[in-house]
């Protein structure tokens, strides 16, 4: 049986890295075949047809069949795997509350549509910026979905810290465990490595406590405008390859020994507010994720996890008339 | 041990899709670790950084190193598997020959990087137009290093002519086999049909010998420009898809039952003047192509591989003094 995934956005930057990484079967391994149902927004369609015809002249195995529309009942349709990856961008002058309203809208109507044609056992993925308060609004608009299955993408800062680290500790990122990101994905988040083990053994006391705060902390922040000074263009490549990270691991679970970050609703764990969209370090198993419990929180940890609740909390509140 | 991969123009379109693929564990395994050599022109080594953090940001397991330069000696050391995607594109109010004449600079200026440092197992895939002549260049000037490990990509035209049919045959791509591109990389090439089977059964007697002449064989001839109307943009997942099968199959063998389309070193088969770059049937074990003989060719075959024989003769004169 096909399974069928949803890309939003997809004749965009990330969607056109993030389709054919699918297609090609790095979801959901090779022999799984596949249908694409790739939605954009109108002026856009002419540009995904193009990305249509380019995945059909790469004559994939995996892939059965590719759909394009501009019509989220469409796109969403039966879907069991969505990314939300399109999103209204920042303009010149456009206050940071306009952004979450522009992207309040898109959200809502992509919420509904899933509520109305997906699989009860979709998976959303939200990329999409503001990410984590737009999956909270996709959620809060699909009421017959189990709300777990609302996630925002973290394991680009995931990722982003482990090649930070590695870099610092002259090893392999794969030589790297339990790296955990907490909160937004934003400039807040809070990325820690009070439990981070190298080849299996504590590694906190291989690295300096000021380089962490002063250097890794902000440097992994503030990484995708580091991208951006470099590229001239936003994170792409490397944001669809999280993606694909972020999904595939829920999908099939995580590695032993290790955990991920996924921005998840927040069920009271840590002292996290519920209602909002959280990063924690999970595991998945069999299609689930659980949160790592009764990890250490130090005073440190403590209040940099609670700036970047706040900031997801005040995130709420200027869409609340939107839940 | 580490691959040593290297990838020309890899801040382009091509490129940024290719690398991504490679890193990703497509070419050899998610097991065989590799160390990308990343080339582009000077003006472009700012944007090459940052293809080179997003490819750090995120966290391959097969990816041990990554290097960027603007000095083919550089990113040709003991390279093992080289993309060639960088190639000077036609400009407003450039001619054919003209456009034969700056590519020819590069790619023989690749060439002798190759032949004085490389590997003496060097894979050679041309992506960059005109790639068949390109490809003539870079192994003329590579004397040192064994002739038949330059080619050039008729993959993407290959690909492309499966996706057509499978439309037309509605069955899935992966059910064609026997499909074979003649000739040059350009509008010239030849795909056949003439030895295609579906599902192992002669599949010519489904196709109407009409819509062969007059539809399919000019749809893929002319898909490149199809692509271009529709995306605003020339071919780059699918181009950099094509390219990771070519390599793949070379190096890791073709399938059973089936054949692909390489553009190698003419070696005189069928009648093709040796000395140029020509699309050939070819199966692929223990890391060498051999072309496939003794195929049937008929009066149309026969002529259509004469058109595209001529432009390769026609472009090899162009430039035949830097050979």
């Amino acid at each position: 049986m096909s399974k069928t995934v949803t890309i939003t956005g997809a004749a965009g930057q990330i969607g056109y890295q993030l389709a054919f990484r699918i297609a090609s079967g790095q979801l959901l391994g090779a022999s799984q075949k596949i249908n694409l149902n790739l939605l954009e927004i109108t002026p856009a369609l002419g540009a995904l047809k193009g990305v249509a015809m380019e995945l059909e002249d790469c004559a994939f195995d995996a892939l059965s069949n590719i759909s394009i529309s501009d019509d989220p009942n469409e796109a969403f349709k039966d879907s069991e795997y969505a990314f939300l990856v399109g999103a209204k961008p920042r303009g010149p002058g456009m206050e940071r509350s306009d952004l979450l309203q522009e992207n309040a809208k898109i959200f809502s109507a992509q919420g509904k549509a899933i509520n109305d044609n997906a699989s009860r056992d979709i998976k959303v993925l939200v990329v999409g910026n503001p990410a984590n308060t737009n999956a909270l609004i996709a959620m809060s608009n699909a009421p017959e979905i189990d709300q777990n299955a609302f996630t925002a993408m973290m394991r680009l800062d995931h990722n982003r810290a482990l090649a930070q680290l590695a870099s610092k500790l002259n090893c392999h990122s794969s030589e790297l465990s339990y790296m955990t990101i907490w909160g937004n994905h934003s400039a807040t988040q809070y990325p820690d490595v009070s439990n981070l083990k190298l080849n299996g053994n504590d590694a906190i006391n291989s690295l300096d406590d000021e380089w962490v705060k002063n250097e890794f902390i902000p440097r992994v922040q503030n990484r995708g405008a580091e991208i951006i000074r470099a590229r001239g263009l936003s994170s792409a490549a490397s944001a669809a390859s999280a993606a694909i990270d972020h999904m595939r691991d829920w999908a099939l679970g995580t590695k032993t020994d290790d955990w991920v970050s996924m921005a998840i609703p927040s069920d009271g764990s840590y002292g996290i507010s519920e209602g909002i969209i959280f990063s924690f370090p999970v595991i998945c198993q069999n299609g689930a994720y659980s949160i790592i419990q009764n990890l250490e929180i130090d005073a440190f940890s403590k209040e940099s996890m609670e700036i970047t609740q706040k900031e997801l909390l005040d995130e709420k509140t200027a869409i609340e008339h939107l839940l």
